[in-house]
């Protein structure tokens, strides 16, 4: 049942200021609807296995639907499954101000990552509903597709697509372990839209999101303030030495690749120490062949991900890494790869989107900070044909990617109230 | 056909010493017998890929034992699988002369590493059927089960069995990949046999095996009189820190347990760096979990392969290994434990059996030296119970565990001439 937006606007435009300035959105109810998306795919521990397009995905895509049409939006498909829901402004003709993020979790996923910033664009929609406070322009709540990357790889692909940072018919072609194709999956949880994937006038874009690190935390910030993305590099290091018996093969003769990692992670690590506090260096997969206690391997792969807010010195980093296993491996006698296997360039943010963001949670008393996401976001790309910012909260920790996942009431509502007078400085509230 | 060792002694002792010393093996059969088990679970590459206890180990076993009793032998399988191969002495009260290895190889083994042990002691008897030559003391060419450890765990069971540092019920119930018991698997290839699996009186026990390693054939030598084994330590290197996100997390607050690992592996090098020619390190395993490129790791396990052929070296560079470990986590903030998983202490040869391999060396006019065995063989457990030593061959390049495995007729030759006469200082011909 669509709830009129026709609430008529004081005459004296002061009053309708002060009104709006008033406004805040409802905390208890944004809390409730993460418990409600959380039910589906529950897992022990209170997180969340909600994969991509999985039957799950699906459930809580349908609430999501049910929610925005309840609240009197038009809901819109696109070809990659993306959800726009739409509450109109009383100029259909102007840009949107947008808002959103994504539902699909990691396998061990918490119940914020994502969720949050769909569920925050839901609620100022309800809370501009329930003050009767209508807009110029169109406000739009939207779920991106695989932003987790996890069943589909890609990772935030849906607005990658959008964005025209990947092609669509690629994406549509891309298999999970069982050789289902992403086109496929879409149709089968109905979610297969016939919207052309392709940017639409905008007038702001937002997300809002958990910040998935300790800095807020830590510095006892309620709002940080994001003003760009990092960049990333994806790279694999690639070894070949000689395999040999562990006993009998003196030193000094190896061709050991492990010997040859070690150095080169030393030097990796003492790199980012030299860019610090901004480079950041992780090595999260780790694997040597044949694998036996002993035998010295014949191969031995690490995974690299590095990370730097500024395009020029993540360049210089990836080019010193690159100089780091060259000699390394000289050292060492090993024959060096340096693969590289995926990466996005720093987005930085829209300056007056930011601008919004900032002004809204000082007029809100909210203690901030600006700050980079060290995250790839579905608003990275969104920002390429959007004017745009993020908006983060503190996650307990700075644990993400876990069960363990947590924020608290007070600090979802407080980026909510941000996001709403961020969103309401552009949407033109009349 | 059993032939006969019958051939009148030359009333001049002077005469009989001569014979003896001019005695050699007969290269050319050595090595076809070489060529002849290879066919027996070859794979690509001139390679053998023979599990102990499969029906290729059966075959191969079979054809051994028909040699033997060819040769005039008596069998006995005792109830590890170990096949004792005897040719009488005139004298069977008095205790044998042994030499032996092992026939089971790894998934991508050689054709020489374990077998060429096992045909050189075939041969020696042939060699001595050849000449007529009988020996006061019996002598013995022995399959010993198992030496890989690669379908059964743990390795060097049949000999580890027979000397007393394992338990018989529990080798017997150790099972494969699927389920199969090793005391099942015996019984199904026909070698579960009724003899007491346990030492006998020996005066002297050989083993000629490749050397695995580069040494002899970077010093151009054709003989290595083995002196000792290496001690090995085998550890598990367990590292629990926290995951947590690639890009939001500042390289200050991780515990990472990669970080740890690096720093640990640069330690742990330098230490057998500080401890050249003998000690020798080896990271042959390596597992980061969950293993994502933009998630720093909970917990990272290496393996760490320690050796050194000073009982007290050995003890130490393990307690320097569990230090390092200890403060490079606490440097990381990262929990560490170094779990023992296997090991043995070095192992001495007897001084006078090692002088019967360098006179045998000498007088034969091959170029030697002296060296310690850097990989485990079964005649370390022999030599427990008995005076012992091991004779090495160059091997191409040090490579073993591979089908590139190598070594020239010529070597294999001149290593079995000098078991030859090494064993029979000690038979005692007649």
């Amino acid at each position: 049942m669509p709830i009129s937006h026709s609430r008529t606007v004081p005459e004296d435009a002061q009053g309708a200021r002060s009104l709006v300035e008033a406004l805040r959105v409802n905390g208890d109810r944004l809390w409730q609807t993460h418990l409600e998306i959380a039910k589906i795919g529950a897992i022990a521990g209170g997180g969340s296995n909600r994969l991509a397009l999985t039957d799950d995905d699906r459930q809580a895509r349908d609430l999501f639907v049910d929610w925005c049409r309840e609240a009197g939006c038009t809901v819109r498909i696109d070809q990659m499954g993306n959800i726009f829901a739409r509450r109109a402004g009383s100029d259909e003709h102007l840009p949107a101000v947008i808002a959103g993020s994504h539902l699909d979790t990691q396998p061990t996923g918490g119940i914020f990552d994502g969720v949050y910033g769909v569920l925050a664009a839901l609620e100022v929609i309800r809370a501009l509903n329930d003050a009767g406070v209508s807009t110029r322009h169109p406000i739009e709540a939207i779920v991106w597709s695989n932003e987790e990357g996890v069943r589909f790889s890609p990772a935030v692909i849906g607005s990658g697509v959008w964005a025209g940072a990947h092609d669509l018919a690629d994406a549509h072609s891309r298999t999970d372990v069982d050789g289902v194709t992403f086109g496929q999956a879409l149709a089968d949880i109905g979610y297969l839209g016939d919207v052309a994937c392709a940017p639409f006038p905008i007038r702001a874009a937002f997300e809002a999101h958990i910040e998935q690190g300790p800095i807020l935390e830590n510095a006892e910030n309620t709002i940080g303030v994001v003003t760009a993305v990092q960049g990333i590099r994806w790279f694999d290091i690639i070894l070949n030495g000689r395999s040999c018996h562990a006993g009998s093969t003196p030193m000094e003769v190896r061709r050991d690749p492990v010997m040859a990692l070690a150095t080169i992670l030393d030097a990796v690590y003492r790199l980012a120490a030299e860019h610090a506090p901004n480079a950041r260096v992780t090595v999260g997969r780790l694997n040597a062949e044949p694998g036996a206690y002993n035998t010295v391997p014949q191969r031995v792969v690490a995974s690299l991900d590095l990370r730097h807010p500024d395009e020029a010195t993540l360049e210089q980093l990836s080019a010193k890494v690159a100089e780091i296993v060259t000699a390394c491996c000289a050292s060492h006698d090993v024959d060096g790869q340096l693969r590289d296997e995926l990466g996005h360039n720093p987005v930085a943010f829209d300056p007056i989107s930011i601008e919004a963001v900032q002004a809204a949670a000082d007029q809100l008393g909210y203690k901030s900070m600006r700050m980079v996401s060290g995250a790839a976001h579905d608003t990275m790309h969104v920002a390429q044909h959007a004017p745009a910012a993020m908006i983060f909260v503190p996650c307990e920790g700075g644990v993400s990617h876990h069960p363990d996942e947590m924020a608290t009431a007070e600090d979802l509502e407080a980026g909510c109230n941000v996001l709403l007078h961020a969103m309401l400085r552009f949407a033109e509230p009349i």
